[in-house]
């Protein structure tokens, strides 16, 4: 699984980061989606190889404008390029209203049918071929969400040793048993794929967290999830002048939960445009060191602060690597 | 005067173009004006001088998105700058309901005050305070306008001559009669500033223009004006092939136009993204130089293509020069 950012600031962009948006799919897969659109996601969008074309589903995890005012044009520009494919956008209720007034006072027709949902119909719903997305509510000033990831199916292996013993021959009929199909044998008889087949490698699994002043509202989806990207827009000390009122996170809080969840990765993202990059010589003030020194004193899985359009891999091992 | 190009793309954006935005200001003037805000105007604005906070008023030429997808986020980061000096929008009637519903929506709140306007309000209504702004009507599958900007007042300079022949010696009182204002002389004479005052020089005036497929509708504004900005969305080849139903002009039917209007400066802009940009050596197939060269057979004025971040001032003597 792999998940890339296209804009990693909160509130506003700096020269270097984009507001939010995060694809994610499958690794070798021709569709994926995208968790929030920030405007100019479509813009970051022509520096990836990501295409509006076989874009599947976006999910929006809440109506602040920094995740959600690039929807019009990516909806747009993907019909202007001749889409044709359904597209399902699931986000909270007055998104369908709002894009549809957009829609009809900006006479944007498109070329492809729109499928609405709200978080609240996702369970049973197979809206990806092959990753299976719940939500979470979350706590912020407007009513936001955590959409959680995980592969709809698994890949199992055969059971060489066994299948030695059974003797059954290695060819095509190892193929079929692997794909969980039965097999007739020349004499007639049948082996049962599940009976050769190890069991299956537990499911990937990621969460991608709209802004949320309350970690701890996610220990339920993190029990088996292998990667949390959640908002660390302040550090403590500037939380502490900022106030409750903004309801994000400090990288502490997101750290410390990530650590009692027994989270394996943890990917920060949403950072308040008052912390320069690092990695500049002339950098005074705040910068995203500071982010990443208070997150790493309360956590000691896999830790990284993400940049507009850093990939990850979350491998079948459980392991995240950056792909730059 | 001077105008910024913060993006040049039609339809959708390139990797080097974003969608339409073009800035206006008098130079030297901190306050600025913008027409059209499509999606990414924002991100343009912070590799320009000019800032949200002091920006007088957004004219949006038409409600495709390609022109206004960027209005909402450009609103928000003001705000969150801590703008308080109230924005004028001026544009089609439905702009206001769509901007509202997208505020209600996303829970907008935004911290000066928005006074909205149609191109019909404009006549007498003093938008900006050193420019006076004007609509004409155009001809494009949606309601469509073009701005005309003229300079509101022109310094004027003293007659030397006049002044040493007259006996009035040059001091403070000069100042004061190239101001305007009349001037009690010791010995308690009165000496009126407009006999000592040159006729002043023609207002500057330039015309930027939205979508359009008949520029001949701007040839009473083109009368007295120094500089049209207008699309030129296709070459005469590709318009044919592309047909006449998307309303825009081609590179030669404003060009043809300019030329018999007398226009001295023209700068086209709006380009299809099939159109690939110059200097670049490995560009095969269609490039910019063909709209060039389409608009120069029919046009002897002084001539450009924007791209984005493109400035250009147009001097008190008419001339127009690119500032890069």
């Amino acid at each position: 699984m792999e998940i890339q950012f296209l804009g990693t600031s909160a509130g506003t962009p700096t020269r270097s980061r984009n507001m939010t948006a995060c694809a994610i799919r499958t690794r070798g897969a021709r569709h994926w989606a995208l968790v929030d659109c920030a405007e100019g996601t479509q813009y970051r969008l022509q520096r990836t190889n990501l295409s509006p074309m076989s874009l599947r589903a976006i999910f929006i995890t809440h109506l602040h404008g920094d995740h959600c005012y690039g929807l019009p044009g990516l909806l747009a520009t993907a019909g202007m390029l001749g889409r044709t494919e359904p597209m399902t956008i699931v986000g909270p209720a007055p998104l369908r209203g709002m894009i549809e007034a957009i829609m009809d006072a900006t006479q944007l027709a498109l070329p492809y049918p729109l499928t609405w949902m709200t978080p609240a119909d996702l369970p049973g719903a197979a809206v990806l071929p092959d990753l299976t997305v719940a939500a979470t509510p979350l706590s912020h000033r407007i009513a936001t969400h955590a959409y959680s990831f995980t592969e709809a199916r698994v890949e199992r292996k055969l059971d060489i040793d066994k299948l030695k013993l059974g003797g059954i021959a290695s060819g095509p009929a190892w193929g079929e048993l692997q794909q969980g199909r039965d097999v007739l044998l020349p004499d007639g008889g049948r082996v049962v794929a599940e009976d050769f087949l190890l069991p299956p490698r537990r499911s990937r699994k990621i969460i991608i967290a709209g802004d949320n002043d309350r970690p701890e509202l996610l220990a339920h989806e993190a029990e088996n999830a292998d990667l949390l990207v959640h908002e660390a827009t302040f550090t403590e000390e500037i939380l502490r002048k900022v106030g409750p009122g903004p309801q994000h996170s400090s990288a502490a809080m997101v750290a410390r939960f990530a650590q009692q969840a027994g989270l394996p990765n943890l990917v920060l993202t949403h950072f308040s445009p008052r912390y320069q990059d690092r990695n500049k010589g002339l950098a005074t003030g705040l910068t995203l060191d500071d982010i990443e020194r208070e997150a790493s004193e309360h956590y000691t899985g896999t830790l990284a602060l993400a940049r507009d359009l850093d990939r990850y891999e979350l491998g079948k091992d459980g392991t995240v690597q950056a792909c730059r």
